[in-house]
């Protein structure tokens, strides 16, 4: 077998690279261990090289390229059953040998929707299960479904046992909506035993009649062959968008140039889409500005204080996987005009590769003015039509989906967008019971809990090269009294701007009332109009508290969501926020941002990384069912007295095109 | 003369209208006031039919509606030369009369641009000028401009006589940026006089050597003549949106139905577009939602202390009118696609019809997904795309301008968005001064000077009804302490509702902490499924607090933009928060929303209107040099337990339709 790795150093594990290593780690385990599912693999993973030596190959110039390409290597994590021991076993693929191998007892990798799939097979064969079915009138099991989350945190298991909890479900038929028809049980089930070990369920209200809830049999269905074609709109006419010249970008690999931009588009299973080696050309001098940025981590805070609801609390990418959870996308569905897809390759259980074809979008889109003036004096009028390179995945959480967005515009903006959509994670009440204060009835005896979705943003910058600092910038009010001779009128507000010194001091919350934002900045470069350092503002409309109070498991167990921002010092192995092990993690600030920050240290004119929280709190409407329509959040970083002017001044001023009116004549 | 005046009893005045109504007004006056500008036609405009009048009429069957059309009043405002008497002029076109006048003294109406173009003329003849510019360097005085604000408020005069602030600029070519050439000082006019009757200029620091700034010469351009075509990006291949088939709207007069939504498009002077009488068919039942949304006022606190900036306080709608400032937009630039225009009819200082061509852009836009979702285990997809229909003016306040969009979705959602672009406010420093604390270098001896934009949207609502409150919703942890029977592991939180009882209790700040929002409710109609009042959830991102300090001039004149939210009872004459003569306000209370809010009255279940100030803290970056990418800002109404579910709902499957993959083959 010819294995051929690619050339940048950042490029995910190829097809023939997974599976050449996972048979490099077969090969170790005895041959009793061969039998299938006698242990998993549960990620097989580029082992990025350190940003020295990717730094130091990417910038080499050809001819001493070679000999500075990184050693290629992949980390995998294996999980024996029914022990459930974890090893961590680092291969080289350069050399072709497994360069350390460690077992772990009472951590828990991530949850392979792999896994989640075996799950519900043997949990609706369980007899408990069944039993619980018929109790509730269900006697065809193959119309009983299961979504088994990872069990959040068992209080007696902790996490020694591989645990999910099951949410369960009824369908009418085959692809019937299942959240119309959520169940009051939820079994415990076992992974490595491959067995359920509990049924928790959920007790109705001291107030109502009933023992326990009926099954919801009202049918709430949002596929058009259940709606019936004749019942669809008939009056949208259609919107063409098309590239008649194609594309303006160029791939190179997973290389990409857009628009004075270059980045590469990295992809793992757990974090989806990274983006790496952002720079920008500035006039013909390529500008560094973030050595990598993905999603790290996020977590879904659920209201509910009672069993077996507050088990849910979900780290999608910790738990699951971004990149595992990826769809693979259709034209026309899920962006419009001319589209580049890129392959996400992950693995099986088995330890080959397992491919998600268009897991990755790249296009672009016209989105509205750029800017535009018009003096007022001749109604002469300048506008620049505004274009951004979206770089995209869409990833299914179980019941939700969330569309993941990168956005990069001409004006020298990178902005990042999530569009949370799919279905509400529903429960069941009794006829009688109020699911207030903790939820919206969104159907009769169907409830959507209150919750939040916390993301959390790692972004690792270089602007203008490594040593970078972050400053908190809030606008307040003068300290002068109105009438003072400096504020003689009382208007004078001003920014006050506070550059972190350590890990400690950086550590804040968004703030409406000074409309705080950060400030990434070079202090070694100053900007020469301003004569201060050069820098990108980073900025957030959605940066809500999360919710649940101090101590409590969530809260703990998500610490790196109870704070705005966090800067840190770069460390290779400092990727996830909530723990590398983040599945069942006892909340104890043992890993994570809260283990790299217990003591202070530098951040200012170091190799930095930025952390941001952001996301929604999300109070369910009815109009959120079905089918929710998306709900969306983000954040900006924004070139802020880094350029000598708007870099999007070269855009050609917009033109007629082939837009038309469609009524009068057109203007003199 | 035939006067046909037009049948929605909301429609502008049209061009025979507005010219019918000053020959009526004309009449009246003595034959020794009809030489030119003895006096000017400030504004004439539709004199809103009360809402009883307006509703009674629109719900009527047609055989009756004749009989119930409301009387057609106009309102016209006339300022006397050089006294600067204001005459506020009842008109009925119905019976083609004066129905009242009277006559005010010391009031200031908004500013119309043609004054500001009159004011430039004269201020850049005035001998003192020539004087200024001179010493400055500058001879030929038709390569300098000035930028006519209203004064603010001026110490000495108050509001008795009708000033400009005039903002000096030189260009070095009759369409160069003359924001890169702002000069020191600063003439106050007096428009009724027509003269200059002061000079300002501003000091340099005392640290500086300079005893003033010379003028900075470097040109800084953005329009692509001076930038030069070979300096052009080449590389942006073309976007073509295309409607083959058309739109999917339909307009009747100035009435518009699209995807359910019905709504009339208003125009005035002062607010431009105005969306009248919202509703959505709901299962064939059409629910109005909302009787009059518009952007009421706006204001925009500069924070530098010291004269003369301290005077630049700009209310873009009180002081200039919104329609007045309208852009005539053109295709392809504005908006892409299939475009719908109207004219915005406006009038000069003679009282003849002002026409803007193609003032108002109705068109549609996709808008990326609106709901997806996949069932994990078949990979089965269905996503909808979503569409918004877009109702939008363009508008110039000198050097800024501002795009401003009402979007409707197929899900139920009203939105409106700000684009603020153009150019900044730009000031003139000496070569070695520092422009910190209180605004950006932008390029040598340019400053942008920090800013505000704070925008009041009126948003007169009638949710299934025209009575009806307004709830407040704080999202908040839980009372009881972690471990408590009622919160066991500490993760609950629930939204807290408190419904506004009167005007004193119905004015609030946003808040981050508890992810606030507003309901707008009918309680007179529950829900079925929630049992809850059914509404409309008032959400938005974007509400600094105003910085300037309780106390300061801006403050107390600007005293809407101080609360983020307001509610009060209808009233036909509450229209404009700020008050109707808003220019040169004294900010005394006497006017707008501190008025009417002076005494506590009940907004619980009455026919009410809410206010909303929304905006952006706006530190200049050189980025937004030589003309500023948008920034943008808005709110959102969204259906909250309104309907029986996702409205849109019905919306077909997206289709391929004319997208392309630009790599590799199709996918399975």
């Amino acid at each position: 077998m010819t294995i051929v790795s690619p050339s940048h150093p950042l490029d995910p594990l190829t097809p023939s690279e997974i599976r050449h290593v996972a048979e490099i780690v077969r090969a170790t385990r005895s041959p009793d261990d061969k039998t299938p599912r006698d242990y998993i693999f549960s990620s097989i993973c580029l082992k990025e090289p350190h940003k020295d030596k990717t730094l130091a190959y990417l910038q080499s110039v050809s001819e001493e390229a070679a000999a500075l390409m990184p050693e290629r290597e992949a980390l995998v994590i294996l999980i024996d059953r029914p022990s459930g021991l974890v090893h961590e076993i680092l291969v080289s693929i350069t050399d072709e040998k497994v360069k350390s191998a460690k077992t772990l007892k009472n951590v828990q990798p991530t949850q392979h929707v792999l896994e989640m799939i075996e799950a519900e097979k043997i949990i609706t064969k369980d007899p408990s299960v069944i039993e619980e079915c018929r109790k509730l009138g269900i006697t065809d099991m193959k119309n009983v479904y299961a979504d088994p989350w990872t069990v959040g945190y068992h209080a007696q298991f902790k996490s020694s046992k591989r645990l999910m909890q099951a949410l369960m479900y009824m369908r009418t038929s085959p692809d019937d909506n299942q959240y119309a028809h959520p169940l009051d049980f939820v079994p415990i089930y076992d992974v490595n035993a491959q067995k359920v070990v509990e049924i928790l369920r959920q007790e109705t209200s001291e107030a109502s009649k009933y023992d326990r809830p009926t099954v919801p049999l009202e049918n709430h269905q949002f596929l058009p062959e259940h709606i019936g074609v004749e019942n669809l709109r008939k009056d949208i006419k259609p919107i063409e968008i098309t590239q008649p010249e194609g594309v303006s970008f160029t791939v190179r690999g997973r290389e990409i140039e857009w628009q004075n931009w270059s980045m590469h588009v990295g992809f793992n299973y757990r974090e989806g889409v990274i983006i790496n080696n952002v720079s920008y050309k500035d006039k013909g001098n390529v500008r560094p500005l973030f050595y990598r940025v993905s999603v790290s981590e996020m977590v879904v805070p659920y209201a509910h204080p009672k069993e077996p609801f507050n088990h849910k609390m979900a780290f999608d990418v910790g738990e699951y996987g971004l990149g595992n959870l990826t769809n693979s996308l259709e034209l026309g569905c899920d962006c419009l005009g001319s589209i580049y897809y890129m392959d996400g390759v992950c693995n099986n259980l088995d330890g080959e590769p397992w491919v998600i074809p268009n897991a990755i979008c790249i296009h672009e889109e016209d989105t509205g003015l750029l800017f535009k003036h018009t003096d007022y004096r001749t109604d002469k009028a300048h506008s620049a039509r505004s274009r951004r390179l979206v770089i995209s995945q869409i990833v299914t959480a179980a019941n939700y989906d969330y569309g993941l967005y990168f956005y990069f515009y001409q004006d020298g903006t990178f902005q990042y967008e999530v569009k949370a959509t799919g279905e509400l994670n529903t429960q069941v009440f009794a006829e009688d019971e109020n699911p207030a204060p903790y939820g919206t009835a969104v159907a009769p005896q169907v409830v959507g809990q209150h919750h939040q979705h916390l993301f959390m943003m790692r972004i690792d910058p270089m602007l203008d090269g490594r040593l970078n600092s972050v400053a908190q910038v809030d606008v307040l009010p003068s300290e002068y009294p109105v009438g003072h001779v400096e504020n003689p009128i009382g208007n004078a507000f001003s920014p006050i701007t506070t550059i972190y010194s350590d890990t400690t001091e950086a550590q804040a919350h968004g703030n409406l009332e000074s409309s705080r934002t950060w400030k990434i900045i070079n202090e070694s470069k100053l900007h020469p109009y301003t004569k201060e350092p050069v820098g990108y503002k980073l900025v957030s409309p959605n940066t809500p508290p999360m919710l649940p109070k101090p101590g409590s498991l969530v809260y703990e167990r998500a610490k790196f969501a109870t704070k705005t921002i966090w800067v840190t010092p770069y460390d290779p192995d400092q990727i996830y926020p909530a723990g590398f092990y983040c599945s069942q993690s006892p909340g104890d600030d043992s890993m994570g941002l809260p283990a790299w920050t217990k003591e202070p240290q530098s951040v200012r004119g170091r190799d930095v990384v930025v952390w941001l929280t952001f996301g929604l709190t999300h109070i369910p409407r009815v109009e959120d069912f079905p089918v929710m329509p998306v709900e969306t959040c983000g954040w900006a970083l924004k070139a802020c007295n880094f350029f000598l002017g708007n870099p999007g001044i070269d855009i050609p001023a917009a033109q007629k095109g082939t837009s038309k009116r469609v009524n009068g004549a057109c203007c003199a």
